[in-house]
This record gives structure tokens, sequence and C-alpha cells, in this order.
């Protein structure tokens, strides 16, 4: 075997199915040796004592997307993937949005150039698809799925996004068609909607009415619209930020069916509550976002769809608004009724920290599914795999290498994106990323970046697996 | 890196999470490089434009299991790990069987009598417990779970194997302290006799009535039953077998709940149903087993489990009578009374090959599910992982080429077993195991045995992960 | 005792929950005494080996409703209650259609106008809700609640009536406050587009495609999502005209976690099946109605729901349109879309002798849950109880004696609705309405008509029991 | 009309399915007459503001029945008929007990010496079949289904009472042949035997610890084995006094499949916990039996489920021993372990008015729900219907007159049987029954007893309806 650019030697690799101690040899950013006593590398990492596990493939977050409203995402790809980066992530997957009455290639276009040169780790977009004319369905999608973008979210709720049931039924029609993976916000409009005017003409406008206007019958609502939607068609969806029980039942009771309905959820619904939107003054709208957080009991049912696999996927929803900042959380003012806070949580870079430490460590989860949940299925499911989300020969070398007993507490202080805080301040982890290669290169290394912007790159995706008559919830 | 004792180069490897081309360096039996371009091996095999997956573990056969009645199991270790390997599996876990009365240290050692250099794969031991006296519990069976036997059946059915519901919760218990893993065949043995006694008495003695005595609510309600006093205990269980809807429904809605409730199925329910049974003379009693196979719609369904993950093993139970002798099928004549005839199919060999004919190319499971059931799932319920059940460095170099295109027809006359028949005669299947190496020796080739008996070692089984609070269907 | 005008004698009574022997005597059109021995009256009916039972309350269906399509009802409410008199009913409660742009007490004053001094029995009038613009919420609604006018039909399909889910949750908002009962036909209109559609673009055109474009999943989500909704608002509503078990699923499930949710179904969910819309030329118009007849299946479903008490009300939905004719079936043509095929079926005269026979006879249910099913919840549940529905001291003379075992075959001949066939044509029944009275006077006799337009009253309806936190489907 | 013997005016009458207000007339102990203005008795009772409902069935009870133990029932036929007067039942259905290595017809004629002139209020006996020899399944059970005892209990737990899952199909297989009502006790004894064990072994004794031995698994398990063997055989069973949502679900789950699986339960696991075992010295005993009352959530679920229609039946279990009594619950003294003491609560005389109090007043179930659950639907499970059990023509004249706005509190000192505590001391209660009659003569007044001994008759039970293949549980 050829000389290695990089050796990792004496870790515990650790993949969505396995967990055995090699060396990794690394050539040209790409992973072409796996054994035992590998020699001959321009550097050796000594990884003894370190779990080393595939970078993590964040599936689910905003950057630098343009909104309409005046507010302003603080983490631009520069600082978002940084951030990223130094939380064990090597792939994020933000979204091109199509404005109403824009073109989805426009999207693209814009993307791209805000995108172009500032990344530190790898990066794909999924679209968001909120005006499916006959252009875009007919012409723009199936081209654009092609070169790449294979993957796109569609919302029941949002005034500015949503779209009507037919909608949907032709965006899912056209995925089916064309082999595209859609994501869906579920959340009913109309629901939301009217709460939010009864809750104001009560004059209950603090933060934490967002939580009672984002009602979790109104999610549950969404989700089993989406997945009849869904089963009409035939066609694979994806129900991203799942909450609670209710909306868990639904993607059980479908999957039990054979259907082919996977699920995702994020650090929020594991370890916030509505208590967390309940705070002195307006400091509750830092934990505004949708679906909110509910209550203890929905946080255990939670862990329990991670356990037992309703949820294929773990993401950071990363949506980043800075709290003390006229475009960001007080957009309107420290009293803004709550549903004029720009919605979001920052997460990306403690997203893989507290799934390793309160899933992992804590025997919630195996570490395999750790795996399975952060960086395999994402990839393989939007098409990224066998490229990334994995450890295995021909794969991109993007390795998280992890301390497992290194304790750490999270203060935003230390953390990298642009955002003044963090909903998890305090909270003590135990298990940290140590370095974070991206394609061979250090991207990380002790919790701060070690790469120039620029060193990310754009990813395409395949399609994912072509959809099929009544599959199950398959191989994840 | 050193020099290999074998290379197999440019296949396509697939394990329970990956799929990707590299070859595989061995040394000393184990795996020791996964990589591009390896060089420098006593023998290289190409695998080009083959399938390497890990070789199967059936952790559910019988082989020269002594029994009560006369009949004698056509299978020995020295044919039945023959026709294993003939057929891509290269780990067998069959039972040493306690008689009631007797210690289950005697079993051990005479099963080990048995084995001893007969086998052409290697093996470990189930234990069968029927008389679980103080002794048993208190003594040899934590002794014999340190000693690497560490999982056992209980039946809850069989007159001279059934425990009633207090041993099986002081064999749970015990389980639970020891760490063993508990198998459970579930079918409500008074049922059944008051079943077969009515059919009795109704003249109805054919073999078709095997399967409606086996009644699919007996084997539901045994099922929840074993859930129940598990739930009780709070310990891992595995009901083996599972024929139908029924019974899954219960395991569903048990892994649903939370509990750490594991299930296996085999060929027999995809692929059989009663109409099997119901054949001229007495050719039925060729598909005699318990539970019995049931109907399509049964079949759909562990199809269905299958792929959305209400289970986790897919085994053969292989029980080899042979059809026309006087200690097998007929033992008690041409016209027994269904009840007499030993129960009981052959299917160590064609395990494999059916399920990645009717399963992976007709896309009902994904290749990387397909090694799951077959290997790594039962490697790791059965404490024989990492060593064996995958393709990571340091692990056994059982592995097993398979070309996804070549086209067989099941012949028993070109099985390896010693049964003089297959309920699968005259199958077309696609994909055929072309080459199975276990550590290292290669043990079958194109279907024909390769290796001299006395191949096979023992292997001794760690505890399967200590049983926890209420987790939930964890990892596989 | 005074003298009675008319003395029911020796009759076998039926109630909701009771089932004895006894007198019945009637004054001033009221059911004044119950004995044994019962004399004086100027009349004395001899019902021995009779059935005496409830006059049926229909308490869905459309008679002289005004459609804006060209479309116009065969059946005013001088035939309309005439046939149901024949059948066995002794009040109907039809439609009162607000139009959009219109107000609801317009469609009231109309409904008036072109019901008065034409009935042959009694009939209240539900509303139908297509345009809740304030004043209707806030101040027709209300009043008209107040008035007699309690229960209000709203649709999540149809062009020109359905609602969007503001608009429901608007109208349930203002049932709470007021204390309405809410009907909803649950089929979700854009997936019934969409197939549509698609359907067109292939040329499926003919009478059968309507049960396609109608789908079960279709149905399955509305239900879904009035139930969600009524859940938000906490009301109880009622799923009217069920047809399968998609919708029955969620209906029990509403019902287990305790929410006040009601169900309907009609004679065609028991009786036809999308067979029947697939006949030869245009035949299978006559059975075009939403939801569709679906299959077998279905059909035991139905019969199940209505075994084990997911259904409360038994109605007609009778919506009459003659087959030939150009403001019928036909108004299209002979070869329409089947989407411009006028919806609906017959049904007001064969709604009772059908479950008699296929129900009672056939004991699928009790004659007990027959009167409850027919009547008595109908009138409890929309405000006509203790006047309407059963058989009680000061209760309306309103009894319908049933001859058991009189053998009858449907034709179409036979009924005296204005519609020019019915879809049960040749269908065999046993037990037969031998005579109805409404308020005392004889409205059938032998299933012929004995009473001129004008006996029959209007009724006001009180409101049903106020909303309660969280119900169970209580007391019927 | 007649002369009455006694004439019951101005009443509000409540049956099972109406409400409405009329005049009784009885005569020779039976309803002869409901009617507005009826006149000319010997005696009127002015009901004016009170509610007449059919007089209570206890279908649930034990009175005088020989123990092995050295326990002694405190209540005969005497006091326990006396005691239920006052509180509004007029029938009450305790249990003839075969002693194993006994005949049934030795246990029915010794119970016959029992009761015979000591009654207040009529009784029907159950059978308890603990013995099920040939000769009681072919000769005894049969025979006596003829002669009026058509319904029996058998056990699936206590030593003494217990059968094995192949007798309790032959009891079923007989009760299919024969017609007879099948109730079930349903706790799985080698569970409670496991735990009970395990917790003395940790000197756990104390009274609460009853309740942890009887875990709520344990009931489900046997609640899940009973319904599948009744599946098997196709015959309807009930499973009694259920106490939470474990064997709820089971239950429900069954009803919802269509099987004729009834359901009952009592005042304790509405109004009792856990809580109410665990008090200061031994004063927990006065609370233990079987099942245990469990926790607030599970009286929520059983609240529940009796308005939504799982429960069919509401009696009292009663079971009476008295606390300080070295024959009661102190038979092994103050100190006795949990598992010693003897299992029952006394209720015979509070069951109606608590569900009165706090479920119709508190508006969890209608008032005809009550009746059902109270007297209506006993009285036709159990063959006493129409005799029984409602307020119509013909049936006896049973029937309580409540003041629905008296107030009391529950004093043991009130009450009329021979136990010397009432769990629900100093509950306070709204409405109460101020006049009882049983076949027309007054049995009870303002809660004091007003008749002699042998008032009450003996009552021959009629065969319930005769199973059917897999019927709903309809009806009631």
């Amino acid at each position: 075997m050829s000389h290695f650019d990089t050796l990792i030697t004496n870790g515990l690799i650790i993949t969505a199915a396995d967990r055995y101690h090699a060396d990794i040899g690394i050539k040209d950013g790409r992973i072409v040796a796996l054994g035992q006593g590998l020699s001959g590398a321009d550097e050796v990492i000594d990884a003894a004592g370190l779990w080393v596990m595939p970078g993590g493939v964040d599936a689910h977050c905003h950057l630098d997307q343009p909104l309409g409203d005046g507010a302003v995402m603080a983490d631009d790809f520069e600082t978002g993937t940084r951030s990223a980066a130094c939380g064990g992530t090597t792939t994020v997957i933000p979204f091109a949005a199509q404005q109403k009455g824009q073109g989805l290639r426009a999207a693209v276009e814009d993307y791209h150039r805000r995108s172009d040169g500032k990344a530190s780790i790898d990066y794909a977009f999924h679209m968001i698809v909120t005006d499916p004319t006959e252009t875009v369905l007919k012409e723009e999608l199936p081209a654009l799925i092609q070169e790449g973008y294979s993957s796109f979210k569609i919302y029941l709720t949002y005034d500015d996004l949503k779209l009507n049931d037919r909608e949907v039924l032709e965006v899912l029609a056209m995925a089916r068609r064309e082999g595209g993976m859609v994501m869906i916000h579920a959340e009913n409009a109309d629901c939301i909607a009217y709460l939010t005017e009864l809750l104001e003409s009560q004059g209950k406008t603090a933060p934490r009415y967002h939580g009672e206007a984002h009602s979790a019958i109104a999610e549950r609502e969404a989700t089993h619209r989406a997945i009849s939607l869904a089963e009409l068609i035939d066609v694979p969806v994806l129900i991203v930020h799942v909450s609670g029980p209710e909306a868990i039942e639904q993607i059980r009771w479908a999957q039990g069916r054979g259907l082919r309905v996977y699920g995702e959820t994020c650090p929020q619904y594991l370890m916030l509550t509505a208590a967390d939107l309940d705070q002195e003054g307006f400091e509750g709208a830092k934990c505004v976002c949708s679906p909110p957080p509910r209550d203890p009991k929905a946080q255990e049912a939670v862990w329990q769809a991670l356990e037992n696999g309703v949820f294929q996927v773990f993401s950071s929803d990363h949506a980043p608004f800075r709290y003390d900042d006229p475009q960001g959380k007080k957009l309107h003012g420290e009293h803004a009724d709550f549903h004029h806070i720009p919605n979001g949580i920052p997460g990306l870079e403690t997203r893989l920290p507290i799934l390793f430490s309160e899933g992992v460590l804590k025997e919630r989860i195996d570490a395999t599914r750790f795996v399975a949940l952060t960086a395999t299925n994402p990839a393989k499911i939007y098409g990224l795999y066998p490229r990334k989300g994995t450890i295995a020969i021909g794969a991109d070398a993007d390795l998280t290498l992890w301390d497992p007993e290194a304790r750490t507490t999270v203060r935003n202080a230390d953390l990298h994106h642009a955002v003044d805080y963090t909903p998890y301040e305090g909270l003590e982890l135990t298990g940290r990323p140590v370095l974070t290669l991206c394609r061979g290169g250090v991207v990380s290394r002790d919790g701060e970046p070690t790469v120039a912007p620029g060193h990310g790159h754009f990813l395409k995706c395949d399609k994912p697996q072509p959809a099929r008559p009544r599959g199950a919830a398959k191989g994840f």
C-alpha cells in the first residue's frame, strides 16, 4: 500500500453498525486503508483512548437565508460552518429558499453566491419550495434534481412558505416521478393562526404563549395529513423536527403499516421544555422555535423514539437569530407579541455533544445508533452516501475523534457561531470532539477552528433510492 | 503492512451499515486490512462482480440433539455444519438440551462430545433449560454463563420441555442477575393440547391438522405472556420463530412501549403456508413444524416485520428429520396422528439464498439489512460480536462471496444435509454463495464443501449487554 | 285514567334499552299510558305478534334542496316525507343550505316555504353553513340556535360548500359557545380534485372512477383533521356517512381517548360496493355518492362499528336524483365525466327495512340497538328527545309496528319517492313496517301512505347537551 | 285499569335509555302501568322532585361464603341484603363456591341453606367452579344451568381456586355448549407468588406490599390470556373487577376486534389508590383486595372506560371481613404478612351512592348509563332481564327513589353491614336513595331497613343469549 497523507492510529472506530479498533489511512482526502499496524504517513495522529466516528452530517440547518421581514440570520456560511466544525460536524445541508413569485434556480444561484469560498466544511443544499408553479414542477425541479439538488422542504405552516394540500400533492407526485426526497414541516397553519389570535385577544402575548399557540394537536394533525398525502402518492417523506408523542404516534403508525415515512428530531426536544419559554422578561424569546419544546413527558417520548427507530435523523434545525439585536429576536422590540419573534434556536455546535453525553453515555442509545442518526442515515437519505456519513474505504475522510471522558460546560462564549446566546448555557456534558477532519484536513481541534474559510466544498446529492410501492421504513 | 495470508480483491463489501468496494487482507484467520489496492498475499481471490458479506450466523438450529421418543436427528455436527457452510453460513449455534432430572453441565459436556472434531464451521451452544432447579439457577447457569454459554432457550409448550410461568420468572430473574440472553418458544401448551384432542376426537389426524392445532391465537397468547413476564422482571428476551401477524402485533406493541423484546423469524414463514401441510398422503409431514406456516397474509406480515425492524434475527430453525425413515417423520408410521410427527424442517443451507433472492433482490429488504438479520444482529445478541458477524478489522475472516446474478433451482440432491428432502424443492432463486471462508479458510466453493471436519472451532459467548431498566429494542 | 284516542294492544314494545309486552294509550298525539289490559279508546289497534318500535328519525336526508348547477332534487317535502312514512320513519331532518354570499336566515326562511303544509311526518332542519361570515357566526347562528335550529353541517369538500380549516375552527368555537351540534362531511377536497384530474387525464371518466377519485385515504385524512380541530376547540362533533375501516379507525381512536366524537353510517355502506359503480353503460351513476361504497371488507368493518358502538346514528343520506333525467343523474348526459354526475342515492324508505332485515334478524345487532341507532340517538343528539325517538310517557306517539316475519322484495315501483330507481332493486328482505303513526295519526299502512300532506309539523330542536371538557362518547 | 297496590307519582323515571316524568302503578309486586295522572291505589308515594330508577343489581358480592382458612365473612344473607337494600340495591348475586374435591350441587344446596328465609331483597347465585371434573362439566353444570344457575366465576389466581389454562378451556367450551356466562378473575398466580416471595425475602410484609405483589402487569397478562382462551373457544366472557389501564387496553382491543368480551369494575378502583394500603400500623389491611387499587391515573382510566363503554357492569365485589377481628383482617394478627390478610372490601351499601355522586352528578356519566351499569346490563348479562333491571311494564317493581340533592357523609356507624369499617369513612356525597322497593315492598327508607328477613326471594337465571360466532360487545 502506498504512502498515506495521514494516519489515525489506535482509535476505537464506530460506524452505524460496528465498533472495532483499527488504524485509518487517508490519502487525497479519502479513507484508503483500515488495518492494524498501518504505517507510512506524512502525519500520524494517535487516537488511543479516543472514539473515531464519522463526522456529523447536519441535515437541517439555516445559514444566511434571506428573510422577508427584516430579520437577519446571524450566521452565514463562514460562521455557521466554523461553528459546526468545532462541534464535530463535517457536512451541513442548509436551505436555498424559493421566494414566492420567483423561480427555484434563482434561489439556488443566489445561495451559491452566499456560500462560495466561505465554508470550513462541506455542504449541500436542500431547496425550499414555496411556489410550485408548473415551471417549477415540470422544469426547474426535475433539472435541479439531476444537477445534485435532490431534496426539498415544504411547509404546511407560515404564511410566506406554506403550501396547500393540492400543492403538496403536486410536489409529492413530482418527487415520485423524479426521485427527490421531500421534507415536511408539519404544523397546521390555521390552528396556529386561530390560537394566536385567541391568545392575543386575551392579552397573552409573552413568549411563553408561543408554545400554546403551536399546539401539539396542530402538529399531530399536520403530520397525519402529510402521511396521508404521501400515502396517496406512494412516495417516501421525512417529517422534520418532531417534538413529542402526538406526532410520533402518527409516524410509528405509518411505519407499522409499511409506509416509508421517516422522522427527524432535534436537541431542543430532548433538552428544553415549555418552561424555557416562560422566563423573566423577554428571555423566553431565546427558545422560541417551531414546533416548540413541550414537556418532560414529551422529552421522554422523543428519547424513546430515538431508541426504537421511529426517528432516522437527528439534526440541529439551527436557525440563528441574535437575542439582543433589532434584526434578531428583538426585531419588534422587547415587548413584541410572541408571533412576531423570529423563530429559531442555534444548535450547530452543540448538537453532537448533547446527544453524545445525554444519549450515548447515559446509555439511552448505542454509539452505533448515534452514528446512524447523526451521520449515516442523513447521508443515505439525502444522497450523499457513501461519500459521506461513514468510515469505509473510499469514503471522504470526514472524521471526528471523541474523548469520551472529557467534561465540559456549555458556554456561549466558547461557541463559534455569531449568535449571542445558546439555550444550553451552563449545561454540563461529558464527552467532546477533540479533533475533526473534513476530507482529511483538520477543521477543528479541541473545540477551536483550525481551517480557513473555503476548505469546504459544495456537494451534489444523488437521488435517494427511488420510491417503491408501499415500502417500509427501511434500512436505517 | 505485513504480508497477508489471503487477499480478497475488488469485491463489493456489504456490512450491516455500509456498502463499498475494497480489498480485504486476511492474516491468521482474521481481517487485518481493508483498503484499495492491497497486495502481497499467499493467495489472492478476485471478487470482482461479487458481493462480499459477513458469513452467516445461524443462531437457531438443532444438530444431533438427543430426543426421548425414539426419533433421531438426521444431521450431526458433521453433516449439519457442512450443509451450513455450503449455504454461506460460517457460525451455527445449536442447542445443548437439559433433560428433565439432569443437570445442565451434563448436557453441555455431552454436547461437546458430539461436536468435537466434527464441525466444518465455528459453533457456539445455546442451552435449553427444561428443569430449572435451584442448583441449575443458582450454580450451574451462573457458572456456565461465565464460561461462555450465555444464552438459553425455554419453552412454553411441549410436555417434555415446557416451563410453567413461575419457572419462567425464575429463569428470567437469573438472566437479569447473571446477564444471560433468554430465547422463548412462545406457544400455549394447553391450547394446543385442547385443540389436538378435539381434532383427534373428530378423526382429524392428517398432517394438515397440525396447523389447526397450533392456532395463531395460542402463539399470540404465549407471546404476550412471555413479554409480560419479561416486563415484570425487566430483562430482555427474544421471541423465536414468529409465524404471523398476531405475535408480531404483540412484539411491536412491546417495542413501542420501550421494552427490549427481540424477535426472530425463519424462511418457512416466508415461503410456506398451511397448504404445504395439506398434501397428498403423508407428504404434509415434511412441513410439520411449530409454529406452523400459516397463510399468504401472514407471510406478508412477516416480510413487513423484517422490513420495519420488528425482527432482529433471521434463523433457520433447522430441525432435521428424514421423511422416509422410521426414526424420522415416519416414527409412528405413514398414518400417524399429526401430533406424533417429529416437528421440524431442514433449512441450514437454504436460509441465506432464500432471503437473498426473495428479500434483497426483490427489494423487500436492503442488502445491509440482510447482513444485520443474518449475521451481525445474532452475533451481537448472543455475545459473539465483534469476532463474528461483520467485516471489520480484527474480526474473524468469516466471509461469503455472493454472485448476485447466478440462478439456481433448489434440489435436495444438491444439498449437503443428511435429510432426504427439502420443503423448497424446485424453488428458483437468484444469487448464490460462490465462496465461503471461515477464519480465512475456504469451507465451501460453488456450493460444495471444501474443508474436512474439524475446521470449525467451539466459540465461547460473551454475555450480551447487561439488562437495563426499560430500554427499547436498541441498536439492531 | 281518562279515555284514550287510540290504544295499541298486545305488541312487543322495543326501546333503546328495553323489550316488553304492553298496551300503549295515546291521547292528543302523545303516549300517556303504558300498561297491561288498558282499555277505553276510540280506536284499538291490535299489535299481537308485532314489534312496536319508536318511529324512525332520519337525521340525514336532502329534500328539495336548491342546487346551483341545474340539477334538481326529485323529492320535495311531499314525496320525500310520504316515502319516509311508508318506510317507518316519522321524523326527518333535512338541510336548509346557505348559499355562499347569502345569510343563513334567508336559507331557513326559504326552506320553510318549501316545506310548509307539505309534509306527512314531522321535520326539523339542520343548517348547512358554507359561508361563516362574522354576521353568521356572531348573530345569525346564535339566534337561530335559540330558535330551534341547533345543528348544522359543514363540508371539507365540494367547491361550493367546503370550509377551510380556519373557518371550521370558527364554526366549532361558535358551536361550543352557543351549544350547537356540528356534523362534518369529511373528505379531503384537494385529494379528490387531484385524483379526479389525474383520472380524467388518463381518459378514466366512467362512473366507476368516482370511487377511485374519492379515495378512502382522503376520507381518513379529513376525519383525522375534523377530530383534531374539534379536539382543539373541545367540542363534540359528528362525522357523517362513514364508509369504511380507515375513518372508523380514526373515530374509535378518538373515542378511546375520551373525545366526544360521534359517527354516522348509512345503508349504502352496508349493501353496496365499488362493483355497483361499475355497471354497464351509465348505470353505475345510480350509485354515485360521496363517500362512495367501497368493498366487502369495508362493509364488514361498518357492520362491526355498528355493533361495537363506534357509530351512534344510522341515516339514509337520501339525496334524490332521477336517473333518466336531464336534471338528474344525466345532467351532463349519458357520457358525462364521473365528477359531473350529481351525487346521491335515494334511501328514505328502505333505510329501516334494510337494517331490520340485515342487522336485527341476521343477529348482527340487537333490536334495542336498532332503535338506538335509528331513532333514540339521533333524537338525543339533535335535541328532539324526549319528544321524539322513544316510547315513553309524554313522548309523541310516533310508532312503527313491525311484522318481523313478513317477506318483501324491494321494487322501486313499490316505493313512494319521486326517484326512478332504487339501488336495492330486487333485494329480498324479511320484516316490514305494517303501520306507522306520527303523533298518533296513522301515516302509512302496509307500505302505503294514509295521510294527506300537512300532517307533519315543523320541530324546533333544543340545544344538545353542552360541550364539556374532554368528555367521552357518552350515553348513546 | 284495575286498582293498584301502590302508585308512585310525579317522579322522574330514568331507565338505561330514557328519562321522563310519569306515575308508576304497581300491582302484585310488578309494574303494571306507567302513565300520567294514574290514580286508584292503596298507597300513593309522592316522588315529586325525586329520580326513580331501577333498583340496583349487584352482580358481584360475597355473602356467608365458607372459607377454608379460618376467616369468616362478616355478612350473611341477613346483614348483607339489609345493607344492600339501604343502599338502593334490590337484587344481589353472590357466589356458591365449589370446594375442590366436592361437587357443585353440594355447594348450591349448602348455599340455599345459608340464604333461605334471610334475605331482605331478591337474590340469585353465581357458582364458583374450582374443580372442573368430568362430572362437573358433563353433568352438574349443564343441569344447574337449566335449573337457573347460569353463570359462574373462575379464577386464574389463588391457590385454592385457580384453574389452569386447560381447565379454563374446558369450562369455556362447556359454557359455549350449554349457554352459560363465564366471569373471570384475571390475575397471573405465578407472578403474584413470585413477587410475594421476593417482597417477603426483603422483609416487605406490610399491607402496602399487597399492591406491589399484585402488579398491574400480572392483571394485564391474565386478561389477555382470558381473552385469548375465550377467542379460541368463541364464547363470551366477562372480566371482573378491572383495576386500571393495562387490563382496560386489552379488553378494548378485544372489543374492537369484534369479540364479545365484557368488563366490570368496582367503586374501589374509582375511589381508592395504593396510598390507602399504606397507612399507619395495620390500617392498610382494610383496603387489601385483589386486584388492588392503583393510582390516580388508573382511576382516571377506569372512569373513562365507564364512560366510553368498555365496561358494561359496575359491581361492589363486597367481600366482608371485620378489621378488628381474629376471623377477619387480623386472622393472622396485626403484623401478618400482607398475603395472609383476607382479601376484600365491604361495599354493598355504598356502591350506588358513590357512582351517583361521583359519576352522575359530576357529569362523568349520564344517568341513563348509571342505570345501565348498575342494573340493566347485569340483569341482561346474567339472565334476570326483563324481570329485573329496568322500569317497564311487567317487570318487578324494584325501584329506588333518589333525592339528587341530599348531602350525606359516609359513616360506618350509619351502614348496615356487619363489617366494622368502611374504606370510604368521611366521604361526602350528594344524592341518596330515600326509598327502595323490591317487588313493590318498601325495603328501605331514608337509609334504614324497613323489611324483615325473608322478603327476598331466590331468582332463577335464564341462560344469557347464546354464544354466537365472533359477535361484538353488543347491546349494552
